[in-house]
């Protein structure tokens, strides 16, 4: 005995789902039970329709509603400022600080020896060309702090050195966080970049 | 500066699914977001079907995929045994064990204070019914071991008791389980329960 067909296959969909195993598909496909059909329908078409309005930007290479995207179209910002991010959901943490006014460049992704991502699957030339073209003073390193961020960091910095100005986000003690519980490799950062009270 | 609208209106559809915040629902959608066209066409499609093929079968009141469901439909099982869950989960749960050859009645909840759900909101009187025409001889309670599930239980014994043979599933260890870390309920419930050896 199994449940009733449709249901099994929704949950053996959603069990494809990151981190989702069949127990909390069938809690998912429960919960989608208990909607009426509209409901079902409206998710159903926001899944149909991800890909169909899904565009890239061509100056940022970031996912977009339009191309060129809002920030790239944008004339108040500063234009020879790039920050790289790996990809759009860390570009709109960036934005959401409301503290950088620069542009963006979109790696797609990290180098990676274990996943076999070299700098070939990244959109290095794109951003070697746009750093040309778009006189480009400074870059803002804005990667992941993880062994993939730090290699794919390093990589940049020896392409663009001494070419243009290379910066990277600050390393240290994240807001709210306990000294005591702060790793080696955090605090020696922390105490590395410590900024002068004026 | 937010997602693109297609992918932002799918994370706030997901974002409703149990246990699943915003964070959550981006990760799933950046995942859906990897998928060709096809792919997210039948997700949705297993979506829409969800409650077009759904049907509840008239004798046990589980959700299935026909009327009379295959377990009310088959010749084979003992008919005057009715086995009594809370859902077709815990029903599948029960079928899944290959220990049980009765017929089974949902009772679609079970009874909560706190939930303000009442016996009449359960499906009491179709399971009266069923009693009285099928010449039940015995229930077995088959509910969960929880507050509201003993409430329920206690509401169906007295609702029973002196008319027909009622028994409830065995409280006791669960098996793998450390006797030194059991809670003292269930402890409680092992040695009232205890089987003799023979």
């Amino acid at each position: 005995m199994n449940y009733p067909r449709a249901l099994q296959n929704l949950i053996n969909k959603l069990a494809h789902l990151p981190g989702v195993g069949p127990k909390t598909a069938e809690r998912y496909a429960f919960y989608l039970l208990r909607k009426n059909e509209n409901e079902l329908e409206e998710l159903a078409n926001s899944i149909t329709n991800l890909k169909k309005e899904e565009k890239i930007c061509h100056q940022c290479l970031a996912l977009a509603e339009s191309d060129p995207c809002d920030i790239c179209a944008d004339p108040n910002r500063t234009s020879d400022i790039l920050c790289i991010v790996e990809n759009i959901q860390d570009l709109i943490a960036i934005e959401q600080t409301g503290q950088y006014k620069g542009k963006y460049f979109v790696l797609g992704g990290l180098i990676s020896m274990i996943d076999k991502i070299g700098p070939q699957d990244l959109n290095i030339s794109a951003l070697n060309l746009k750093i040309k073209n778009d006189k480009i003073k400074e870059i803002i390193i804005a990667l992941n702090f993880t062994l993939e961020g730090e290699t794919t960091s390093l990589y940049l910095q020896k392409l663009f050195k001494n070419k243009i100005k290379i910066s990277r986000l600050a390393k240290g003690l994240p807001a709210g966080s306990d000294l005591e519980y702060a790793d080696s490799n955090t605090l020696k950062s922390a105490l590395q970049y410590r900024s002068e009270i004026k």
